[in-house]
């Protein structure tokens, strides 16, 4: 059973930028007790490549070897593979950074002789001495298509080439419906000791709906013993980064927290705001769910920790109180 | 017919670094009369990318790219892909630089898409600059293998990880029977207006006699109305590069040019050497070949040009010998 002390395990759902920032936070505190199931349902392969852009922004989050300006990609980054590949070929629409490309190179190869994506992260993390457990959210292909006013549009080219312009009408995650969880994903959600269920602050409709499209995710995080908590996307209506707000217009969502836990729903247990959204409270109390409002804004790595840090409390907190 | 100045086509035969100097300077006197037939053998797969050392050789000198210390890979190219596949893979013994590797991602998404390695070539070389006309001696696999005494080596493994060290007991070229030469080489090695076939100072067991391998070049050479000349790849004994002379004293062969005439045989009408090689012209001449001596040592751009224009000329003279 869980202590108060909760040393059970912690499992976070994580899309990429924002949501990685958490992640590392958490990693700060707990990686060794850390789960992260990562999107892979923007995946795609191009250039013959398998490439995971949010697997891969976790691992070099985790590893301290992301870009910490872009938040996507490496740091010291260089781009002379590019800059050939502009010279004798068209697709270069999708920016792949030198160093980047071996993870891309290596993975495709490693999958081509039946590595699955779990262990090939699972080597990627060690070889890059993360210890918490990055793991995709399933070893079968999910691929989140984007159905737009001018087509469907796979993830990337929606996201990418069209630099997410065309209108969002509805998306879907072609293959979810057969997709089997990870083993490490079904192992966390289903330990009857975890501690925590962190839906970290990604894109809801692009980067943890497909985790919450695979079959048991939900029925797991309802049958789960952890508190789940959301962390908002949004600081009064606006996101950090990328295109959540337009989606939300696009999708007539009214752009703010409020809407975010309504969209997860029954789903959640706590539900974490920005110190600048009070207003929400009283509403998403109402819809009968925990509430945090602190600074979600999370610009230096004390940040990541001390939102991780009152994540945990959080949940701790639920956890103390339901078994009051 | 030919007239005597000789602007039919010309056909070399070529491998990796010595011969591409060559064709650089025959592309600097006649690229628009010229087709270079490349060298295949040493093509294999590596992170599962099509890579064509050979061709990207010819490619890059021919484009003015090459790296003009190293023969082979690009000039100013970096090398961040390798260091962070080394963070993360095994496979690091194949150096593939930044630039560089985007050849090979683009041909192996070309290959896969069904595209021939000729269609790729004629891609790449349009898109570099390139007028004269380089064409794989196949668009068939043919794999260069070492017989040594470590075992049978596939050609890079021989020539890259094990650094030539192992002792050649012989070499074949495996796929060369059923292997159909490409239409680009098919094509100017029938032309009945060919103006010289020149086999470059490429090594011959390793890069040119793959060519030579293939069904209906033997023939072809015998049968074509124009001079066959050769240059030797040896200066008083000596490589300027490569395990030529390692391999002849292997091969139980005088590493000598004397050996590599007779090693071509009745295929040449000319042979060329250099001029501290004079003892040789005698016994040359013997065997009934044409000769010429001259400087072969190609260190500038003007030695290159001035070695192609003397091959050019000694055809020339060849072809109206054998008018008068």
């Amino acid at each position: 059973m869980m202590g108060r002390n909760g040393k059970g395990r912690i499992l976070a759902l994580c899309g990429g930028v924002g949501g990685a920032k958490l992640a590392l936070g958490l990693a700060q505190i707990a990686s060794e007790l850390l789960t992260v199931a990562v999107n892979t349902g923007d995946d795609f392969t191009h250039l013959g490549l398998h490439i995971s852009p949010d697997l891969d922004t976790v691992l070099y989050t985790l590893a301290g070897l992301a870009d910490p300006l872009k938040g996507w990609g490496r740091a010291k980054e260089t781009w002379n593979f590019m800059a050939a590949l502009k010279q004798v070929g068209d697709e270069d629409w999708f920016q792949l950074g030198d160093m980047d490309l071996a993870l891309h190179v290596e993975r495709t190869r490693r999958l081509s002789s039946g590595e699955t994506l779990s262990a090939i992260t699972r080597i990627f993390s060690k070889k890059l001495g993360i210890i918490a457990d990055i793991v995709p959210m399933s070893d079968d292909p999910v691929r989140t298509q984007v159905v737009t006013d001018k087509g469907i549009l796979p993830f990337q080219h929606y996201f990418v080439r069209e630099r997410c312009s065309p209108q969002v009408k509805s998306i879907v995650f072609a293959g979810a419906e057969k997709a089997a969880l990870s083993e490490g994903f079904s192992a966390a959600l289903n330990d009857p000791d975890l501690a925590a269920i962190i839906i970290c602050p990604s894109n809801p409709y692009l980067s943890i709906d497909p985790l919450l499209s695979l079959s048991g995710v939900k029925e797991g995080l309802a049958g789960s013993p952890a508190p789940v908590i959301a962390v908002s996307p949004l600081i009064h209506g606006q996101a950090i980064k990328g295109p959540t707000v337009k989606i939300m217009a696009e999708l007539e969502v009214s752009p703010n927290a409020l809407s975010i836990a309504r969209h997860y729903g029954d789903l959640l247990d706590g539900f974490v705001v920005d110190d600048k959204d009070e207003d929400v409270l009283a509403p998403l109390n109402a819809m009968g769910l925990e509430t945090r409002a602190v600074s979600i804004h999370m610009q230096s790595l004390d940040d990541r920790i001390a939102l991780a840090s009152c994540v945990l409390d959080f949940a701790n907190d639920i956890r103390i109180s339901r078994n009051a």
